[in-house]
């Protein structure tokens, strides 16, 4: 399991903690709940205004799924849709209604069905293509989440500074409590920069990585559901498929295709 | 009712007065009139050079429309053009008469009303297509009001600084004045940076939101009228519409489509 | 008439000044014509760079087009382009000449013009894109040069401070001459950053304002001259180019349309 | 001939050297041989790692087609298209072999020998659009050239400051020194951003204008080549070709093109 | 060779190292290993969270091909394509499969052994098309992470620097500490700055020079190996080809033409 984006955060945090460390500071001088809560409650009031209220609802849900790989296992695919062309260019586009069930991704499992209903080949592309684009806009609206919080932490974390600030010059009587109130107002801008470079910004990235890759897969998908649709020759699929893989990927389908084949 | 946009700003703002609090400043040290007059007035100064009078005054609508969410239930119009479908089916186009005044929704009643007066197809996809690309249009001048505001005023709020340092610069004469005096002027660079972040910028991005949402539906309306003059089968238009939504709201449309069938 | 654009400086400037004033600072400690030659000349010298000569004595044209009020009227033009459409359907094409000389909108006209020559609809429609694609550049290059300025200016103002400042630090031997230095280093980013985000952005924004309303007239006209070309109802044409229209401004047309009809 | 880039880089350093001079500085505490080194070598050196080799020793070639204007005459060459397709008319195409010895631009020549030569309209059309685009991508790339050095050079700036403020802040022990240490540190910074605003950000600019200018020209050339070879009326292809001017150029081409036609 | 981006590496790190000493400081000073430490490893971690894991383990090979020049001759290249397109002509497409062997690049061969295998044309390009698509997307997640690194790289400079600055406004008993420390403070910024300015933003650029020129390497491919199929004449390929290159490099593809004809 692909556990990169845990990694990384943690790596990311153990490094800042160390670095604090090594200079010779205590972690608590860099810890004040208070800024913690301008920033990142800041950082959430702005995006909540920015978003409906069902996309604060299920931030949760993106944020599992922005840290938790895509299982998409491209080449196994692709031989799932090579044997199902080998089924029907058998035993015809009929017989592929027992297959149904042993398909596990949805989307797929819905474009059989549609083919097995003798659903209009025009029509089963126009709503597989609708689906992939609503598809598309919800996984970018879900990056759109972690984009605006990954701007507006930072925002807040200056506003954060500039509150400090403006209390610390008001104030000055005491030489000796400057550089302090300083230390304390910087690190909203610590914070905001931290959570946004470590986080956020990376996160959402990572989404749309994901959603690149869904999206190749369910392409691959239409084009192999529409070439069965047509009765093309499996060969020729496989030929057509293995195209949207790189190179070095290629190799693992031919065995399973052979298998498919006897 | 979805409420999120106004509890955003809320929270932001508590958020920023108890930062200013709990750091054991006065609330009165953080508000001059001054300073808020030249960041909104100046903000509002450069918008109004860049947009059409009109875009001014019609601005509070703008606002008004950023702050509430859209009502449109994507299902209920879906299950609605199904409705119509069957009853275009069974009775013909022109039964669909009288059904036009059931329709609170103006671009669905229009091109209903389209459809009965037997314009030709290629026509009504024109007219709605049109008027979808204006709507679009008209919703993006409006997000581009809200877009500026948000970039000018951290801009005039920097402006407002730089004024407040020179004047203060250019009197250094009485040290003990010198924290103050940078203190007022750095409010300009703060409130520039609050509106921007917690109002402008989020509500703009919350204008487009809302702008797709609505472009989605009024796609999915489009796309269901040309069907239904097609004389499409209602149960293939329920299945082209549901492909535009996300899996987990299609459930809701089955009961209704049903009770329109019988 | 629209003095959006004129009015929006004026509130500007009138607010910085209030703002300096209202510091208790001296305007006369706000200006430094040094400073001001050196941003307003280094933006230009920069932007005459980056442009052929014409764009730079055209400049003065450009300017004037931006500050003052697109005066299309699209409801007016709509109105126009049916009665044509009226008179070609009861007199025919050729009876459009009569016409041409009662409009006074070139491009219009060029379009009236070409039909009555009995131009290839498919070369009438080639000619007036080509022109419309030829506008659009020219007022993209129009808005280039404004947005260039709008960039060049603030770094010219960060250029003049830097150059302030070394001049500063290379004299630190009066320490009661650093306040007034740094005052006058920091005059160039102001007038930098004021004359970019109260002039140059606001109005190149407000170019491409126009500029897409006057494309989106053009448009209106392309569709209607096809329109009639091909010999479609007034009433369709009247249904079709309303579509460009806000529902809000669609009223005015009826009653032109319902005169031009008897 | 158009020296407006030269001019303004002349006027911007004039400008800049009298704001040193009028703020009482000497010329030569502006110039520090190591600072321009830094930012011009590593400015480059990031430039010379972001592009294959022939486009560094090749920057001299797009430096001085930079500098100087297009010397296309739009109007020019629609008369001399206007000439080939009165002379394609009257004496057929094969008579246009001897026109081509008198067309100087390349590009033109080039499209003339393949009308002559009986090329299909749909390879002509290919071939001279393939040419075009890559034409295109070579203009692109040398404005990348310019614009990555417009961006790595203020990035430099800053590391020299970041180098000189290290280097002064490791050795505080001469307070007396600290002023000028300063001054040089920002010397650094002072070039990256004179440079970058004044040469490489609107001379990259100039190019874009320039490609584009050049690019509507061949496709000028290319319209009229394919109408020629489709042996439409030379009055007609003058109108399509004019579109492509602004109003105030298409009076100069009436007479030339009346001359052609006598 | 081309080893412009090594040497272009090699060329700013001297530049730095002779702007460190110059300025009379010892290059111990700019070393500090944990500053080095949190920019390369806080960059990489927030780089890691983006992407998936394999694009970590696989840097290493993007970074080799960063770093090394594309390889391809576009003339021999399209010498190659004219060469079999006369033996394609002379002695059919069957005889292209001796040929297959005497190709290096993999995607030509696979090209023309589709054509041998009498592959549907539409089904050739479809297929080199797909592969050509997926090569971009593999291309464009390389750049991305390349550019990831050179924005989280200053980034996390600008958080080594807060947590340095913070660390000494907490203890500012010690004043003879405070330059010293700002120093270090400073070098993390430096190292972000010189990391993404020398290193990662260049080579990012460079690979998507390299991929655009791959990309057009590949479509030359695609056009020729079409034509062949077609049986399009060999003369008229070569012309087809050469209009992908520049006019100075179209030179050296007469002769290996004329050997490939005769």
């Amino acid at each position: 399991m692909d556990l990169a984006s845990i990694g990384g955060m943690v790596l990311g945090l153990v490094l800042v903690v160390w670095g604090i460390m090594s200079g010779g500071s205590a972690i608590g001088d860099f810890i004040d709940t208070g800024s913690i809560v301008i920033v990142i409650g800041g950082g959430f009031a702005g995006t909540i205004v920015a978003f409906p209220l069902s996309a604060t609802t299920g931030f949760g849900k993106v944020f599992a799924k922005s840290i938790k790989p895509n299982d998409f296992k491209t080449n196994e695919i692709i031989g799932k849709v090579i044997d199902l062309a080998n089924v029907a260019r058998r035993e015809g586009l009929l017989a592929l209604e027992e297959a149904v069930n042993d398909i596990q991704d949805d989307f797929l499992q819905k474009g059989v069905m549609l083919i097995v209903d003798g659903t209009d080949p025009e029509l089963v592309k126009n709503i597989l293509e609708t689906e992939l684009g609503s598809l598309q806009d919800r996984h970018a609206a879900g990056k759109g989440y972690f984009d605006t919080l990954g701007s507006l932490m930072p925002a807040f974390g200056m506003i954060g500074t500039l509150i400090g600030l403006v209390a610390m010059l008001k104030n000055l009587s005491d030489p000796s409590s400057i550089g302090p109130a300083m230390a304390v107002a910087l690190l909203t801008t610590f914070y905001g920069s931290l959570f946004a470079n470590l986080f956020w910004i990376p996160l959402g990235q990572k989404l749309g990585v994901n959603s690149a890759e869904e999206q190749l897969i369910r392409q691959v998908m239409i084009e192999g559901l529409l070439s069965i649709q047509a009765g093309e020759n499996p060969r020729i699929i496989e030929e057509k498929l293995k195209a949207f893989l790189p190179p070095s990927v290629r190799q693992t389908i031919g065995t399973q295709e052979g298998e498919g084949e006897e």
